[in-house]
């Protein structure tokens, strides 16, 4: 049994990862952090948990916590992340990063959209981006991994076979992404309230999100040149769940068939991703729950564009489950040990 | 006080007519028709509706309605229409079909996308397409409009003032919408039953919905050339609303503050369209119930992309609000006499 | 015309009563009052407030607005609503408080709930308890009018004519309210966050809500003898609406029939209470936006109990319709002005 | 691994069954029925559940099934469970009806509530009631259990403690209960479609909802005497959970306290009921995709009454989830296997 941390344990993605590690046979919790609830045990903020080995939250001493841990988890707001992250790293711990900090190869682009400086960059050089669909390798070898965002999960996943095919054009990318509220954080805000999400629908972000350069970064890495998208958020009034749907105009005709052969062969063996078939499309409902990611795809010859839709619960293959696919790669456990595909329907 | 009639009164359009009549201070509901609830009172199926005029549904008799109304409103599906609205306009009627029988200028179009030939081209040589923001001279002078489609109605008016000053291209629009399910219709269906819809979201229809050529023939119009566009409609779990995320390619180079302007000033003394200011987006929840329809928009400077947002109420100025308008100005009433402008918040 | 001033606007309460004044043809909103968002003009808040006259939010300056309004709505929080209520009523003008504060007729009462003490008993002496179903005389004689707890209005109104009638038990009467979220008011406070309340459903305040005393205070008096009652208020995942579940042990044997028929006797002639046919009952869709209380009920001959179901809006009935309801019964406006019966639907 | 057979497999319960019997270790799936859904795959019908074995679903042959499978879950419409509940009973294997025809012990109540005789008296005599808490050595022992409705399940549970404790009358008791729309089913009905219930909220079945008798029948065996309640149905506009709070007057000065203790007593040990701290109530939120059944609760002592808060899932505890845990009785499997304690949440 190897001993896990969870430093910013009282979060949507904290909870989250208590609530999939404590199915995993392989790991033990032993400790979670969290200024505000320090003092308090788990199972009095969260009922839910209340079956969950009830340990209390305490401040985070990384000093202390060193000693009682192989694996550490950040779920800690961006920022606040690249010190501590650092910190264990650099005392030969397994550190699996959610927040943003080091996902950015480049420290400038960090600065840019973050406006933050790095100041770790000899350990950001060091992070594996963790996308084990196209990491997979360097995830198993790594001692420092960037868990990536939700919407770049969801966009990146949705474009891979069709970019790395050239099959489509790198300009004028549309990427138009729905997410449940509880991407929006666990926090007191007017906006996040019920009475304005319920009912509700918006964009938000339009151009300047920062999952941008982070979507970029990534589908830049697969085309083999630079590529701006447009890339718009919006708030959908549902708990879980990120839809993506994306249109890239088609350099060569290919049909809705092949495409998803493609598609098909590209994720074959690949334990959390679906691809449908064709003129059927992900759900939301789908998903909810599991660390699946849901595909699927439409040739519009009217327009020459493909169409692509993408699904995932953003607190699982988007967050929390997805940290701990990597924890699983990155430790030799099997991958899919503690992570669900069966979504609590309806 | 005009009599009005209203052909398929019970589904969600046609109850929603009867709610905005009913607080019209010019017009008299005389008729209802329901081949389903023949018989059956309006408030015996609609407690909602228990305090407006109590008449009973009776069927579609097309003579024995001529005597008993001025106005006809036809809220039938698609291909029950045709007939009617040709029997009451050719019998000197004032019509609005808020089917999409008569919304197609091209026959063909019309049988190409509905499966069915039109069997009235002489009549629908003469019907208005009933979007004011356009065709509000021709609309006076109608006595048959064609209430536009729901996602029609917020594509067009979202991209009506860049198309007409060609600051945008008209390759590569992408047009991703999002409805209430109340678009769907009232129905009993497993699709649309409650624990299929909640908490849930995906697309469909995708590259072949039926408002795609609605779109296409009006874009086409005001660019003067042909257009295809790639739509996409969604479902929202939300009981109304419309929102429709509009990109297309820059054809100058135009600041956000300037294409606001240029908005505002196309859209000025319309009573109904309302310009965000910048960085201020719309919200389904800000025009639930209302005839209003909110647009925000955002020049991403680098993609060279505009992208604009319009929300609209889907049974409102979606369907039954705009018909009222249509009404009004047919008939010569005040445009707003009836229509809400403030939604029921929260 | 005259004038109106809402002190406390910016809560659900509050910019409801702007929502219901701007269609109200006697009236003219000339202030409202924020200390959170004093200078901000009610738009930039609120955008679906844009068709309304966009008058700014100022601090509450009690001297300044005596000049600037005939009559004054407090929706301030209980307690801080005490001083400012005195202040305009012994300055002459009409006031309804939307507060608790002159609610309960027994200082001692108000101070063993809330905690504090009354300190203007002679004006609380002179308040009128302002639900128009018992009081409509005394209202239109009042300058103060406390009005109503949402949850009180639904219940009290639901019981007043068995009560009355003597039809019923006055130990042991069940009350199990339902409210929506609005109902816990505007703010930010992680409870009421949309991930912890959709898909959510629980009590609070079980046997200690403030509304109790209210309750029992007007059920007392129409009993004629002292009532204390179970009261149980539950959170609903919707955003408006108070459904209110009645169980009360009958005295004699009336049947279905007949105790429908006694309380279409006692409400006849309210021009906001529908009583239901037999086997029909209210729900919160067809009353929301309305100033409507829908009652429906049924002897339940097996256990020889009366139950009473009645369903209102929480923000129109509840509080801001009951309370323009209220000032147009004081100046002698017509009752409904202002106020709607359909509601919106779905 | 014995084999297992589900008989109507294509509503919510069937599924649900499907998704718990999935990561059971000790059991296999062999063959699911439905009329409807004969010949077409798990998969085609039920994306969620592609990963999952992929089998077709068959007509219902009795015949041929019984050499498929050693345990049976009859997941059938009341009245159409009888006969096969016999046939494969009488025929040895173990069977799990999770309708309600075998649930009354007395066939004349059952006649006189669902309007059917029943034709199976012997095999009735037979059946045992499998609600663990209460019955869980005759579970052990049977070979037919009639699985507890959703509704009984949270009534019972919530009152067992304090009936059996004689702490509470046994006359006026009030039941009031508010259930998801799954509890429902999976059909195509207006009346559960998603715009009729989003946003509303609604009693039904006042006094004549069928799992009345089955709860007095439970209660008046724990209390030793005719219990008769009061039982009220509301629909919420929620996928899963059922919150149900309960009125009973105290016979007793007990504290919640020493109340309290007397429910974590009775329930230790028991490994899916969870009695919360002094001011903590269930939230269905907490219990959703879960087995646990949560408890709460108060004595008013200015009512002298008990107030009884308890929340299941309906699907799970309330039906698919304890058939299983019935199963893991009867087959001498460990009771939790399969079974989650941790709800997906948000």
């Amino acid at each position: 049994m190897k001993k896990v941390a969870i430093c910013g344990g009282s979060g949507y993605t904290g909870i989250e990862l208590i609530r999939i590690l404590s199915r995993h046979p392989k790991v033990e919790l032993t400790a979670i952090t969290s200024e505000k609830s320090a003092g308090k045990k788990l199972s009095g903020i969260f009922p839910h948990l209340r079956s969950c080995k009830d340990i209390a939250y305490e401040p985070l001493n990384r000093k202390k916590l060193l000693g009682e841990a192989d694996i550490f988890f950040l779920a800690l707001p961006h920022g606040a992340s690249q010190e501590a992250v650092n910190f264990f790293f650099r005392n030969g711990k397994k550190v699996i990063d959610l927040s943003a900090d080091y996902r950015l190869r480049d420290p400038k682009t960090y600065e840019t959209w973050y406006g933050l400086s790095h100041d770790f960059v000899p350990s950001l050089r060091k992070a594996v981006y963790g996308l084990p669909e196209i990491y997979r390798k360097k995830i198993a070898k790594a001692a420092l991994v960037a868990n990536p965002g939700c919407y770049p999960t969801s966009a990146i996943l949705g474009l891979l076979p069709a970019l790395k095919a050239k099959a489509v054009e790198t300009a004028s990318i549309v990427i138009d992404s729905k997410s449940g509220a509880s991407g929006a954080g666990r926090k007191a805000d007017v906006a996040v309230s019920f009475c304005e999400v319920n009912e509700g629908f918006k964009a938000y972000g339009i151009g300047t999100h920062r999952h941008t350069p982070e979507i970029e970064q990534e589908l830049s890495s697969l085309a083999g040149r630079e590529i701006t998208v447009n890339f718009t958020p919006h708030l959908l009034p549902v708990d879980r769940g990120i839809l993506t749907t994306i249109y890239a105009r088609m350099t060569k005709k290919i049909g809705t068939k092949e495409m998803l052969n493609l598609y098909r062969r590209r994720y074959s063996g690949e334990p959390f991703v679906r691809i449908h078939d064709e003129e059927v499309f992900p759900n939301l409902k789908n998903v909810r729950g599991t660390n699946v990611c849901e595909i699927g795809l439409k040739v519009n010859t009217r327009t020459n564009t493909l169409i692509i839709v993408s699904a995932i619960d953003n607190l699982v293959k988007g967050a929390s489950g997805q940290a701990v696919q990597n924890m699983n790669i990155m430790m030799g456990f099997p991958e899919e040990e503690g992570l669900e595909k069966i979504s609590l329907y309806p």
